[in-house]
């Protein structure tokens, strides 16, 4: 074997060796599997109006685009439901990306500058702290969802150009950033605030427009918004939404945009539909929430170390990664997915189960499988 | 306006003078316009085959994928889709993104150990320059398609890991890297060879196995191979083959693998399809290079410079940025779609229109738009 490879067996061995050792588990179509760990928060990915508009575009468009946004791959669907997401968010404009995390490597490389400093918080996504490293700017963490150091950091900066890097609803506690706070820093230093909104679009804010709409905050020139059309939304892709200068900016100039084969067709199409359909899901958004304070209440009354949610995510501490590992597989061997993340998925050194609140599972089963999870414990 | 976005509104008034502005243009399903620009080099696109299994599993499986591969995200399909593509790219396994541009930053970063050498052909796709800066890896770039360069940037850093990135058919000028003595050479060093065969899956090689088949390269333990979905195969999604040790530290480690939201199983299931028809697909792979060689005669013969195409892609050098933009418009004005490359989308400071051969395009279509883009010229 190639010297390489062996080395790969040794990293290998050493992780298996920490109970770091990940392994695939492809499902089917249908299970009889409760499903606490996706992110399809409002049901969408199945709804026939999804799968249906999804299934006419293949029709009427074949399956892929066949091309990057600016030769081919462009189609009316895209345009659609670009300027549908943008009168949703409130913002001047938005721009289909085929993944969140491409949307969120070419907006943080988008608002950087010669001498910009990006101030992170520390529990922020992977494609976010890939974009910051991508973007080549100084990079301050700062401690998590504590506006107090975003501001020291940029009064350490005086005069840089500066842009503050966020999620709204973390993707590992389900936490809610302090976005109303950290604006009023932003915005006294002068610094631009991109948020994350992946876990909030559908999920929270005024029908369903988002943690950046719900702080008041949409439309601002100086707020720019991502997120990912794949969780709420049933689908797949992402979203810069933003003035109207930064768009045009991200066309011209944007690598991840410019370089990149288009979102599908049909995934537009299933997309735009979930977008009208959770735009007038308050109902949908109700049943969440309760959903989500049943959780909590019954997994603390149990002793359990749960997280609050601000949306459609909790996390519950376990013990260590193994003990983490052996009560997510406890949980489907009863037919529960859970999430189970450990270091490095994990923002501190804390292994936990990720628990997420779909209404597209039935009542009965979700709350069943709430005391699957305390029994497992 | 806020500063930044008057800084943005600077920046395209000198895009705009350097005619570089860049302009989306929304097609419908169907037009009338020939498409002589897409990456659907064997039209399976559109093959009912193809849509029809993409429309099955939107039934079975709903939309999205609902999470990340590690969480919800990884289907019976998408472990079929990694085994057929192992199978036939003659690798030792095999592991599927959701973009082509995800699974080049994952590769390289995978690559890459403390003091590898990253040496990079100097027309290498974005995602691949990407890919070395976000490795960190300190990085070469070799004059294009150039195994002596190669050889002396392997040859002055002695002792030390390195990795020798390169496209197969490169993406602008269809040309092909040299990479039976790229081979040579990096086997020589004890060096790994990556190759993204992009545009030569499906379209070159055994049973359009590609062009690292084709140089018989392929499952050598010091060779990796990462391809999209999204070209020959009509649908989207990226993949990275090699050997087995490789795939399982990428589902380990690899952060645009373990953080992104799965491939559609939609689109898995119809790139699934797509890829035993162009397995089998000889025929289609002759039409295409007979083809290439008319376009390529019938280019010359009007007195343009034309590219040696060695897959489904061709380039004619224009006089400038304006020129190119003005030539493509003129053909697009009579139903022809053309690729028109310009700074910074090229590797150089020329401008190009790209012609691309799709053999979905019926032969009578693809021969009059051959003499409509010779009249604009």
């Amino acid at each position: 074997m190639s010297g390489w490879l062996a080395a790969l067996d040794r990293r290998a061995a050493l992780r298996a060796k920490a109970g770091l050792t990940r392994r695939l588990r492809p499902r089917a179509g249908t299970d009889s599997v409760v499903d606490l760990a996706g992110n399809d928060y409002l049901g969408l990915a199945r709804h026939p109006t999804v799968t249906a508009a999804a299934g006419a575009a293949l029709t009427g468009y074949g399956l892929g685009a066949t091309g990057s946004r600016l030769v081919r791959g462009s189609t009316d669907l895209h345009a659609i439901l670009e300027s549908t997401l943008a009168d949703w968010l409130g913002t001047g404009a938005a721009l289909v990306y085929s993944s969140g995390y491409l949307a969120n490597l070419g907006a943080i490389r988008a608002l950087v500058r010669p001498r910009t400093l990006l101030v992170c918080d520390a529990h922020n996504h992977a494609s976010l702290i890939d974009g910051a490293r991508l973007s080549g700017a100084q990079t301050v963490v700062t401690a998590h969802a504590d506006p107090a150091a975003v501001d020291a950091a940029l009064a350490a900066a005086p005069g840089r150009p500066a842009v503050v890097v966020t999620e709204s609803v973390f993707s590992v506690d389900g936490d809610l950033a302090p976005l109303p706070d950290l604006y009023t820093v932003t915005s006294r230093h002068g610094a631009l605030l991109l948020v994350d909104d992946a876990h909030a679009l559908g999920v929270t804010g005024p029908a369903g427009a988002g943690a950046v709409a719900a702080a008041g905050l949409a439309g601002r020139p100086d707020v720019v918004v991502t997120a990912t059309l794949s969780k709420a939304l049933g689908g797949a892709g992402g979203v810069v939404a933003g003035p109207e200068p930064l768009i045009r900016h991200l066309v011209d100039t944007g690598r991840t945009f410019v370089y990149d084969t288009a979102l599908p067709p049909a995934v537009a199409a299933g997309v735009l539909a979930a977008a009208r359909l959770a735009r007038a899901g308050d109902d949908l958004r109700a049943e969440l929430a309760d959903r989500a304070t049943t959780a909590v209440r019954r997994l603390r009354a149990a002793g359990l170390a749960v997280s609050d949610p601000a949306g459609g995510v909790l996390s519950i501490t376990a013990p260590g990664p193994e003990a983490a590992v052996a009560w997510a597989a406890a949980c489907l061997d009863r037919d529960v997915a859970v999430g189970c993340f450990r270091p490095p998925s994990t923002p501190d050194t804390r292994s936990r189960l990720r628990l997420t609140v779909n209404t597209g599972v039935p009542r009965a089963d979700f709350d069943r499988a709430l005391d699957i999870v305390v029994e497992c414990a």
